[in-house]
C-alpha cells in the first residue's frame, strides 16, 4: 500500500486534481495523505478547505504559510515558509510519493522539499509553455521530479527533450477534463448560480445569453496589472452583455486587478454583472458550458473549454505557448482588439470538442500509475 | 554600473569564485554585493568569512541559515532559511544581476529568491553531470536562471539542448583553473603546508612523494558515509604513503564520514597523515601540484587537475558524468580497486595539462560579460 | 555617539513615538537605526511607510513579516518571522540599544531579538493594564528589558513592583501627548478631513458637531468581534449624530470587525458617516480635538483625550484597568448603555485637561535619558 | 480527559520532568501529547529522543529547530524557528494545555506559542533566581503563563510578587527530586558507568573516591567561556582526584568550552579523567549520590544535591539567587578557591538530605493538579 502526498496550495490546483483525489482515495493499494496549504486555508480566498471536507477528503496537515504584501519578495518568504514546514510534514507522515500540481510559485516549496529528502517525486502538468513566472517554476520542477504526468502529446515530447528518461513521462491527460466530462453526463437542470453562491452586483436571466471573465493578474507584469483589467471591463462595457466575473487568484497584482473592478462597479452600478469569488468546479464548468464565451486568461480556457467547445477570447501572454485547439482566439491587451474578438466568438457560437487534453479518464489513469510506477528518487539526464 | 551580487554558501564555492570577485571588485562598471552564508560564518568549517575580509572582499551580508541536524530534513530546512534571509536582502540592496555558483543543495535558495523578484540570475556551472542530489538542484538552477557560464563545452551544449536560448550560455571557462594557472607562474618555494596551518595528526616530510585525499559524503548515500571512507582509509593504509587528507564538506553523511576518520587515527596513531580543515586556494593547489596523486571524490580532481596535469583516483558516483581528462582514474567503492589504482597513477606520474575546463582568464572573461550581457528576467523555453 | 534602534511595527506605534524620532533624529549624540516591519509596510493598512519617509526619517530595513490569516496561528508564526529577520538585522547594525514600544504581539520579537542578543533593550509604555491579550506581552517584554520608559506614576509603580531595579525605571510620560500638545498651538484653521484623505462614504460639515469611532477587536474575543462592534453601529444609528469612523488594526478579528462594518453601509447608505484607514497623528487629533466625543475601545480615549479633554465612550475590556482621567465614561457591549453614555458626554461637553500622562514634552525626555542611562543587558529581580 | 501538551526540548528537561511525564501517561483523566525540539533529536547532544521512546513514551511530533552558529544570533533564530513550528501543530493536535519547563532561551517559543494561541500555559519551575539570560527569559514566561508549579515557596513567594494570582501558584517541588528519592530506594548495586555508557578517557575504580563535574557554559558571559572551563580544568590537576565529566550544554559559548577540555585531555593524556555526553537519569544520580563532591554550575548540584546530601562546589554566576541548602559551597572563577573548596567538601563529606526542592512526590502532585486546576488563558495582573 503506497503512502501518496498530494500538496494543495490554491483553489485552481484543488478543482484540477479533484479526480485523481477521488481516484487516490478510492483505490485499494493507495493511502492519500492530504496537505493544503496557501490559500486554501484563506476566507479571503473563500475558504477552500471547507470545500475539501465537505468533499469527503479528510486533510492530513493545514500549513499556514502566505505572507501578506502581494509582492516578489512575499512570494519568496511563502515559498521558503512553505518548503521548510513541509520538511517537518513528511518527515512526520513519511509517505511514499510526493505529488505536486502544475507551476504556481509556491509548488516549489513542495518539489525542493520532498527532492531533498530522497522521496520520489510526481509532477503533474509539467512540459507546458506561458508566458510568465510559472514558466520557470513549471521547468525547474520538471527537473526535480522523478515521473511526470503530462496532459498533452508536445509537453511530454518537450519534457522529454529537456534530458528526462521517456519511460518516466506518462501522458495521462489533464485531470481537469474529468470534471468536464462528468458535465456533460449530469447536465445540473435545475442550477441557479444566483441563488447557489449569492455573489455581489446585479443580477439577470442566466438562462440567457451571457459571458464568463476569468482574468488574473500575470506575475512578471503586476505593475500593469490595473490598466490589463481596465481594457477587458471597458469591452464588456461596451458590449453590454450579461457577465458572470470571477475574482482574481491572489498573485502579486492582485490588488491592482481588484482596484480596477472595484472602480468599475463604482461607476457602472447597474451595469449586468456579477461576481463570484469561486464555485465548485462542477458548478463553475456548468456556468462555462451554458457561457456564449469566457473572457481573460485562465487555463481553463485552454483545457475544459478545448473539450467542452466554449468559445474563447484570451487576452495577453498568460497562456502565451500553451497548445490549444481552435476554439480559442488571442487578443493583446487592447480593448477594440478584444471587443471584436469577442463579437467574433458570440458570432460563432460553440465549437465541436477537441481531445488534445485527453478524454475524461485522466484521474483513474493517474492513479492506476501511482500503484504501479517504479518509484525512485534518483535520476540522471539522458545526455 | 551594474551592481552584481554574489551569494557563496560554501568554502568550496568561495574557492572557484575567488578571480571572478576580483575581477568584478576591479572593474569599473561592476559593484561587488557580496553575501556570505552557509557554513562560510561557521567556526566548525574554518570561518572561512575572516579569510575572504583578509583576501580584500567586503562583505555586505552574512546570514546564518544552517540548521543542526545533518540529514535531508534540515537540509530542508536551510536552504528556506536562506531563501527567506535573501529575499529580505535583496529587496534592501536591489541588485542588478544576481550571481549563484555551481549546484550545492542551499544554491537553489539564491536561484528562487533572485527569479521570484525578477532579478536577472546568473548561473555559474550549469550543465555539467553528476550523481547525486546536485544533479536535480544543478538543472532546475538551469531552468531558473537566465544567463549562463558554463565551464566546458559539453555543459553549453547540454543548457542549450534543455531549452536554454543560446545566446545565453557562454563557456567561460571554470574560474577554478585561474588560481591553478596562478600556481603555475608562482611555485611559492618555501611552502610547508604544516607550518602554515597545523593541521592534527602525524609530521612528515613534505618534499617527499606524498598524496592528498578529500572525500565528501554522497548526499544520496549518505546512510553509507562511514563504509565508504573506510573503504579509502583501507587503502591508504596499505600502501602507507605518507597522506594529506581534508576534512568533508558540511552535506548529509558528514558525521558518519567524520566517524570513520576519528576510528582509523585511534587505531592508526603513528600512521603518516595529516588531517586539515582547509586551506586558502593557493596553499591548497601548491599542494596538489606537488602531490603525486589525489585521491577521492573532489571536483577538483576534474577540473584543476587536468590543467595541473595530477594524477587522480576518483572514487564512486559524485562526480560521474563530468567531463573528465586523461588524468582521472575512476573506481569503485573497494579498497582493492582504489589500492590498484593509486598504485598505477603512482607509477604513471604526472601528465600532459589539458584545457577543457578553461586556461586561466575565466574571472576576467565572467566579469567582462557581466559589464556587457543583455540583463533579462523573463525567458522562453526554445522548444 | 550612541546608536538607537527603534522598531516600529503598526501605525499608532509610529504615531504614538513620532516626536521620540525626532528627538533621536536631531540629538547630537544619538544616531537614528529605524526598522519599520509589519502593517507599516502593507498598503492595505495605509503604506505607513510613505508617510515615515515623508516624515523626514531614514529606514534602515523594511521587513516583511506579516503571515495572512488573521487568527492566533500565524499572530504567532508572524512574531517568530520578525523575530528571526531582526536578529539578522541587529547583527548588522550592531545598536548600542534597541527600543521597543508598548504591547501589540509582534513587539515581542524585538524584545526577544534583542535581550538574546545582549543588546540594552528599552521599552517605552511598559507597566499599564489592559484586558486583553496585550497584557501578556506587556510585562513578559518588561521582564525582557533593562530600562524602561513608563508613561504615568502608577505604571512606574508596577514596574518596580514587578521586581524592575527602580533606577531603571523613568516616568517620561507618554510621547504621544507630545503631539496633542502641539495641536493646541497649531489649530490647523482650515483643516478639512474629507479633502485631506477622501475616505469612503456620506459626506457633512465636518465644521458642525460630530464624533469620532475608532473601535479595534479584542484579541481574546476575536470570536465575538462581529457582535462587538454591532453594538457600537447600533447606537450611532439611533443617534444619528455624523461620525467619522476609522478601520480596526489587523489584529485576530479584523475581518469580522470589517464584515459588520460593510453590512451596516450597505442598509445605511445615507447615513452621515465617513470611514478613514488612517490620518497622520496631527490630523487625527485635530479631528479628536474638535470631536463632541470619542466613542470606541482605543487608547487615544485614556491617553491624548485626557489631555485634550475630549469626552470619551469606552467600550469593553480592551483599556480595562489603564489610569484614566474624568473624561472616560466605561461601558460594556451593550447598545443602550452606549447609546445613553454618548448622550450624556455630548451634553457634557468637553473636560479640563488633565496631566496623568505626561505634558508634552515625552520625546525630549527620553532622547536625553537615551544619551545618558547606563546600557546594560545584564539585570536581576530585585527581590 | 485533558490534553496535556509538554514540550521538551534539552536533555536536562527531559531528566527533570520524567516523572511528570510518567504519571501524566498513566492518569486516567489526562492524555500525554509529547513534543521534543532542540537538541533533544540530535545525535551530536546524544539522540535523547531514543532514550524517550526506550522510556516508553510515544513522541507526537519531533521538530527540528537548531540553526549552527552557537552565537547569540542564531539563539533568537533557533527560538522563532520552534515557535514557527510549534503554532503549526498546536494548531493540529489541539491541546487543552500546554507545559513548559524552566527557562532555557527556547523554552520561551513554548510560551509564546501557547500563550498567542489562547491556550492554557502551566511553567514548570518558575520563580527561581539565577544569573544570566535565563533569569529573563525564566520571568518573561512567567508573564506569559497562566498556571505556575514552583519547586520552593521562596519561588512561590516571587512568582506571586510578580503580579500573579496566588490562586494560580502551586509548589510542587521539583519533580527532579523524584528521581533522587527513587535512587534511594533502588541503589544499583552493581552500577558501573564505564560498562553502561563507554565514555572517552581513562579508565579507573569507580568504587573508590571520585569527584563529577558539570559545568556549563554561561550565556551572558560566552565570551569568557574557554578561560572558565580552565579554571575548574586547573584545579582538578592540582588535586589529582579521579573524575566523571559530562560535557556541556549546547548554549553559546559550548565550543570554547569544548576547546578549553580538548586541549587539557591532550596535555593530561594519562590523567584519571572520564568525559561522558550523557547518562539516564536515574544513572546519573547513581553517580551522583556516590561521588565525594560535584563540581560546576549545574542546577543538579542546588537541587538533587540537597536532597541526597552530596556535597558541591559551585562556581559562579549560573546559579547565583538560587535557594540553596547547606551542601553547597559557592566560589569564583579562581584556581585557588576552587581548589579549596573542593578539598573542603572532601574533608567534610556527605550533608543531612533538605526538602527545600520537594520530597519526591512532585511528578504525581502535578498530574493531579493538571487535571483539577481550572483552565484559562486569560489573566490579569494582582496590582
Amino acid at each position: 500500500m503506497r503512502k501518496v502526498c498530494v500538496v494543495i496550495t490554491a483553489r485552481a490546483s484543488y478543482s484540477r486534481i479533484k479526480t485523481v483525489l477521488t481516484a487516490i482515495n478510492t483505490h485499494p493499494d493507495l493511502e492519500l495523505q492530504l496537505i493544503v496549504t496557501g490559500s486554501i486555508l484563506l476566507e479571503k480566498y473563500g475558504s477552500v478547505i471547507n470545500q475539501i471536507e465537505n468533499d469527503g477528503f479528510k486533510v492530513t496537515a493545514s500549513l499556514y504559510t502566505i505572507y501578506e504584501g502581494n509582492n516578489p519578495v512575499v512570494a519568496v518568504k511563502t515559498t521558503a515558509s512553505a518548503m521548510s514546514e513541509l520538511a517537518t510534514w513528511f518527515d512526520a507522515i513519511k509517505p511514499d510519493v510526493v505529488v505536486t500540481i502544475a507551476d504556481r510559485f509556491e509548488t516549489l516549496a513542495t518539489a525542493v522539499a520532498a527532492s531533498y529528502m530522497n522521496i520520489p517525486l510526481v509532477h503533474i502538468q509539467g512540459g507546458e509553455i506561458t508566458g510568465n513566472i510559472d514558466e520557470k517554476v513549471r521547468h525547474s520542477i520538471t527537473k526535480l521530479a522523478d515521473i511526470h504526468f503530462v496532459a498533452c502529446e508536445n509537453a511530454r515530447t518537450r519534457v522529454i527533450r529537456m534530458g528526462e528518461n521517456s519511460d518516466n513521462v506518462y501522458n495521462t491527460g489533464c485531470p481537469s477534463i474529468d470534471i468536464a466530462a462528468g458535465i456533460l453526463k449530469n447536465q445540473l437542470p435545475g442550477f441557479n448560480p444566483f441563488r447557489l453562491y449569492g455573489g455581489v452586483g446585479s443580477v439577470f436571466n442566466h438562462r440567457k445569453p451571457y459571458i464568463v471573465v476569468m482574468q488574473h493578474p500575470v506575475t512578471t507584469e503586476y505593475g500593469f496589472a490595473k490598466e490589463q483589467i481596465e481594457c477587458t471591463l471597458n469591452a464588456i462595457q461596451i458590449l453590454k452583455i450579461p457577465t458572470f466575473w470571477f475574482w482574481p487568484n491572489p498573485d502579486p497584482g492582485t490588488n491592482e486587478t481588484a482596484k480596477g473592478i472595484r472602480s468599475f462597479r463604482e461607476i457602472n452600478k447597474t451595469f449586468p454583472i456579477r461576481f463570484f469569488k469561486n464555485m465548485e468546479s462542477a458548478h463553475f464548468l456548468m456556468l462555462l458550458k451554458n457561457a456564449s464565451c469566457l473572457i481573460g486568461n485562465s487555463s481553463v480556457g485552454i483545457r475544459e473549454c478545448s473539450f467542452l467547445g466554449v468559445p474563447v477570447v484570451n487576452i495577453g501572454s498568460r497562456q502565451a505557448g500553451r497548445d490549444r485547439a481552435s476554439n480559442v482566439l488571442d487578443v493583446d491587451y487592447d480593448v477594440a482588439a478584444i471587443t471584436n474578438a469577442i463579437a467574433y466568438q458570440l458570432a460563432h457560437g460553440h465549437y465541436k470538442p477537441d481531445f488534445i487534453y485527453g478524454n475524461g479518464d485522466s484521474g483513474q489513469k493517474i492513479a492506476a500509475l501511482l500503484t504501479t510506477v517504479p518509484l525512485c528518487s534518483h535520476k540522471t539526464m539522458t545526455y
